[in-house]
């Protein structure tokens, strides 16, 4: 059972009821799910959050499938039960069927399990990503924080 | 550093040597990467691991893009040094730009989060997956681990 | 090294230009984090972070050392090297000395271990918070997700 | 359910029979909780552990309710509902209001999606603690069990 | 609720049927667990995972018991109910009782706790095991995969 | 580096001299580990985890050599690599060689792969410990926490 009482929708007000308002026409459902109305109890972080879920899930380039496969891998390797419920409802009602969300399953399995491998026996990193480094390094090579710090006197 | 001694593939014989040449056919490599290199020390669990690899990643109906970034959300969630560079580097050969790479990690930042916040109130799960559970449930109902525990006579 | 090529404030524009000044302005410092650099790929998700910053870190009514001090202890608990280090700084400037850092991550050390103990043996919750729940068991008795799932005809 | 058997008031004698006692009048509570129960099945773990609990939490020079918000944002990072459980009573029982569990949800939420983000990009830190090395370098220099490693010729 | 339908052993056929047969008389037991029967969704990963599980826990040189512990210590950790259970299960057959369940949970305490603490210091190894690199060493001194990257003019 | 300065033997007084003392006659060594010099800050907790790993590695029933592995495949799961370093060292020096490494490493690898997949599945336990239960369960069924606060009418 939830720690703490949820918000519903008859008594938002203000910045939460016009949230929940956007969240079902955005969404095209009829109610507001158990995450967004625990995030009520603080209307500036539901509003953050619900900003940021659209610029993230509704924003880029990415298609939202691939993205509801990503928050279903990230919630499965997390365990997150009330996400897995959530996201593999998502992933069917994108198209997937067991078999898919299976062949999800099993590339989690397989990374958890090399993850967990090369971390243990601490092997060093030989596929390393292209990166263009051309303007970057003359930053990283002077760390500001790094020398506020040794402005005070206390670190060389 | 290693904790272990790595195999090279100038020493590798019998099982080993076979998977190796199989990985850099298979993958179009001519090198075997540390990963791979350590579980030779273990050659049927070596064996095990290829033959699961190419049944994971190059089998089954999802595309390798697909699957190589759910690795790399896997590897980013679980703090991987090695798998993380090694799954950047895999999507931007497959056509990836850094654009795309940290909205990879927009979407990992956005349910790494919502995991800990649901689990962190205990929300209970309220959208769940449509399941064809026609066949199973009986079988749920009566599980045999529990009933030969029982009749060990210790757990009623 | 970053798998990514951080933007730099040289050549940050439009959106991600404003928020560098932003963040610069309501910090108090003079450069860019990684962290920042490394969203400006995909400003929206810069903007919809910094946005979320403020609210969170900012905003609510917790004073700010309270917080600085749960980003160390969740930052100590995933393992996040870059985290911990800024988050040990901040608590520092905050006014904490190398005691007061062990203090917390004691605290850290006790719950980390308690988690696992406890979920290890699966044991049943004990000590529950009160939660008035007079306006929200209606809700949560008639879950609206799984009531369309049903309607689906595909689960009972 | 849980996996072993509890031990209760009734049954506790000796070292267990002595530390339930303290517990329930160091508490001020007139019940043995199943963390506590589960423990004593291994005597001298138990006591350790009590012992442990009464240094970190109940001595040192941080308030009781920040090492609780600790506790608890700690054990929604590890998906622990136990404790979930139990440190949100503590936090509500030491003053904090929904809204308040709420906004420490808020912290949690942004440190575990910064923590990913920053590994996941592998940024390199660049705010760092000012430390006082003056009198520890030296030793670190100079790490006694990589020297004996090496005495012995190449690691063996 | 799993959220797919399993595969019952009435329905399963051809590999997976064999499979099931084949998990049966090696593990002496008259049932499929629902981990097995999830997984024939996606048979060639059914497949994979069961000679991989012959492989690592029927194969090498430790002896199962102290597999079945590792097992245990590592679903505590990772807090995945359906495993502790299991595993709990397999350490009793193998013939620990409640006191040295609660040992290795105590072990699982101690480490959980002392990893988060070395980590959240940012505690550098100074207790580094043998490792004989005679041969490895020039290897990993020119990664092959970095140089391939360099070779495309985007890394040096 | 680490985040504070590390006590070093020679500025060691009282408590923690005492402490370290009993480190090196007890584990035979002739320096301190970065881990204990780092607690030294806070003293309290310095003892009580030394007195709590004496009760839970050098006292109980199961043999160190089980224990280490254990540690070893805990700090391999949560990917601490100061703590990877050294049990790796510890089990190397009770006997086991790289391959007997790589096999504690491929259960660790099977078991953080199955948990993920079982929680991603939401599989529910169907293989459950044997659990003597005759004295526990009336104490289960009336949980004090819960009926005090009911008892305050609605957990208030």
């Amino acid at each position: 059972m939830a720690t703490i009482r949820l918000i519903s929708e008859a008594e938002a007000t203000g910045k939460v009821k016009a949230i929940f308002e956007d969240f079902k026409r955005t969404r095209g459902v009829d109610y507001i799910p158990n995450y967004w109305r625990a995030m009520a109890a603080f209307p500036d972080y539901l509003e953050a959050t619900w900003n940021k879920y659209k610029a993230v899930m509704l924003g880029g380039k990415l298609d939202l499938r691939t993205k509801e496969i990503i928050a279903l891998a990230v919630s499965a390797t997390n365990g997150c039960d009330y996400c897995i419920n959530s996201h593999t409802a998502a992933v069917k009602r994108l198209g997937l069927d067991d078999a898919a969300v299976v062949e999800i399953m099993a590339v989690v399995d397989f990374y958890n399990a090399s993850n967990r491998v090369t971390t243990g026996l601490q092997l060093e990193p030989d596929i390393l990503p292209a990166v263009d480094t051309s303007e970057v390094l003359p930053k990283v090579a002077k760390p500001r924080g790094r020398t506020k710090a040794s402005a005070a006197g206390k670190r060389k």
